[in-house]
């Protein structure tokens, strides 16, 4: 019984505030997000997190994902490969070097500092693939590359994470490929690749073909999403996250011939019940003590976790012929550090390596440039 | 990640044995039980409860009976509410007469005897609404009927409850209304539905013109779940279960506009997700333990639970006109004690009115008759 008067509330914030932002011409998701600060222990304390509520916000960010996937222009994606891996390499450089830079600065032990480089190098892309789809720009150019350059943000992140940890020798409890060979890891992510690649080649028209032999309700959709679910449990279980191996399922589920109907379904599950609660958990993660505590640290890292995304991705756009404009969008899209950030903070504090009012005020950084990044790529639309 | 291969698994289970059973033509709701009773503690033990299933699942039963409501015929049901009511109560009188003998017989206390009777009372007919929505046979007479007769069982079974209660002395922790004047509870039940009546009657069709003023996607359904969740809430705080509020809820929201997108809408959340990991909830409970050492007892109850419940709501059937058959059917649809029955069961188990087997003897048949609810519905309507 409590736990439904949480879901109401929390599908009552979200349908509200979303409302409300796109009364002043906000994108829905700012909304969300703030929604999820009142209602939590930031502001009101009506609602907190529990195990429940985190299972339905994984649901949520790994269908919204799925839904990304199912979407995208596969050729496009291909086509953008080289300026996708070039924002991505240049959006992680960047903030890696000055956050932790920033650590060493205020004598933070390089171990801990390298951390925190790590904690603020990886995208979300969750929040601006919502943002994007609410403003319609999800399937063009800027669109793909995000997603594009997300996908391998996501790589790269498990490998930078990878060299931080032998470098420092710290073995992080929590991080489901801990203590495995960094080759072995790269050789199940290279299989998984391939697998992900054969399973579309060969026969998933077939497979839905054969489904729908039995009239079985939601029969597609429910194979799909077994489907999306699974490649992210796999991901996840190589040291990707979730949401890339979703994003992928999606992908190669998007050449089907039954993408319509499945979209459609698959879409109501979402949006109606499971991405609100996802949107709101982020903020349910907002506390004060520490960033009032940690405000010059919790201001540094806010400032430069936005700049370094913005000019790394930024300029990595110009490079490939972007205007100002649209490299600024794409670098805006990339700010958002979202759930991705969330994680791992909380495995490098469960790991005993920040205290808490330093994990406090990193939260607050982080859950400050979720609800920024949508303000700015909305913002660079209204210039264009 | 622990947490999405339960959910693959359960998806999995659900789907594939969902489909066998249409392949042997028999409900799928059959098969998806099962999955349940075979992939948790009962065989495989892959999947045991827990509180996100259990949340999950009880958004299940919720949204499930809120389509029902959405889909059914208020004249109707008013047109048949003598029937619907002489059934409840002969549904009900018959097992709670029964079942209490029953525990005499075995020397049981009479006390611990009543709420034997009590547990067995109840009915869920939330099993019987998916089988008969998929043989499309819930909009008709029998679907109207059983639909109303397990509202009246629901408001009967609080009075029964309340009386057993006030009779034994016995206050039941965990049961939300313990403790209150039962005068109270009348009052607040009655007040409960004439709200109900005055938001039908005033002003849901301009709630519903108003929200589509702002471009929100999914706003009608939002709105509609929102109200369902709502419905179910003040339900359960008033002593009525949740199915009953939510069931109202979409009983008044059939009457508006915009049924028809809701519908399909929350139709795709309710039976992709939401109604799988219900159904498999039910036969997570299944334990053996008690069944083989208490067996006399569970056979006993199985059987009596069956006959009592066919036996007075076909009976109560009969006094107004149906055939044998029919009455078998609406008799047959009464048998299922579902969640309801689990719930109760569990409310007497943690205030220390039964031992372990005792309990899980008492489930086991709980379960056999949620199973073979529907599979004496199907014979029933195949020798019609």
């Amino acid at each position: 019984m409590a736990f439904l008067l949480v879901i109401i509330i929390i599908l009552a914030a979200a349908y509200l505030m979303g409302n409300l932002a796109q009364l002043i011409k906000l994108p829905a998701v700012i909304g969300q997000l703030l929604a999820g600060i009142i209602i939590g222990p930031g502001v009101l304390n009506w609602v907190q997190s529990s195990s429940s509520i985190q299972h339905l916000a994984d649901l949520g960010v790994i269908c919204l994902m799925f839904l990304a996937g199912l979407n995208s222009n596969l050729d496009l994606l291909k086509r953008y490969l080289t300026p996708s891996l070039t924002i991505a390499v240049l959006g992680i450089t960047m903030p890696m070097l000055f956050i932790t830079w920033l650590g060493l600065m205020i004598q933070w032990p390089l171990k801990d500092a390298l951390f925190l480089g790590v904690i603020f190098s990886a995208t979300s892309v969750s929040i601006t693939v919502a943002v994007l789809s609410e403003l319609g720009k999800l399937n063009g150019r800027i669109g793909t590359i995000i997603l594009g350059a997300a996908v391998a943000d996501d790589v790269l992140t498990v490998i930078l994470l990878g060299l931080v940890v032998t470098f420092t020798g710290e073995r992080l409890n929590g991080q489901i490929t801990a203590g495995l060979n960094p080759g072995l890891i790269l050789l199940m992510q290279v299989s998984y690749f391939i697998v992900i690649y054969l399973v579309m080649k060969v026969g998933l028209n077939q497979l839905f073909r054969f489904i729908q032999r039995f009239k079985f309700a939601y029969a597609n959709a429910t194979v799909a999403l077994l489907i999306g679910l699974t490649f992210a449990l796999i991901a996840e279980l190589i040291g990707l996250s979730a949401i890339t191996g979703a994003f992928f399922a999606g992908l190669i589920i998007s050449r089907t011939k039954v993408k319509k109907s499945l979209n459609r379904q698959i879409s109501a599950l979402t949006y109606l019940l499971l991405v609100p609660i996802f949107f709101i958990s982020i903020g349910l993660a907002m506390k004060w003590n520490g960033i009032i505590d940690q405000w010059p640290l919790f201001l540094a890292l806010t400032g430069l976790a936005i700049v370094t995304k913005l000019v790394g991705a930024g300029l990595g756009s110009k490079l490939f012929g972007f205007n100002w404009t649209d490299s600024l969008i794409i670098g805006a899209g990339m700010v958002s550090r979202g759930e991705v950030a969330l994680i791992v903070a909380q495995i490098v504090f469960a790991n005993q390596l920040l205290n808490v009012d330093q994990y406090s005020a990193i939260v607050g950084a982080i859950i400050v440039t979720t609800v920024l990044s949508p303000l700015i790529i909305k913002l660079s639309y209204s210039i264009k």
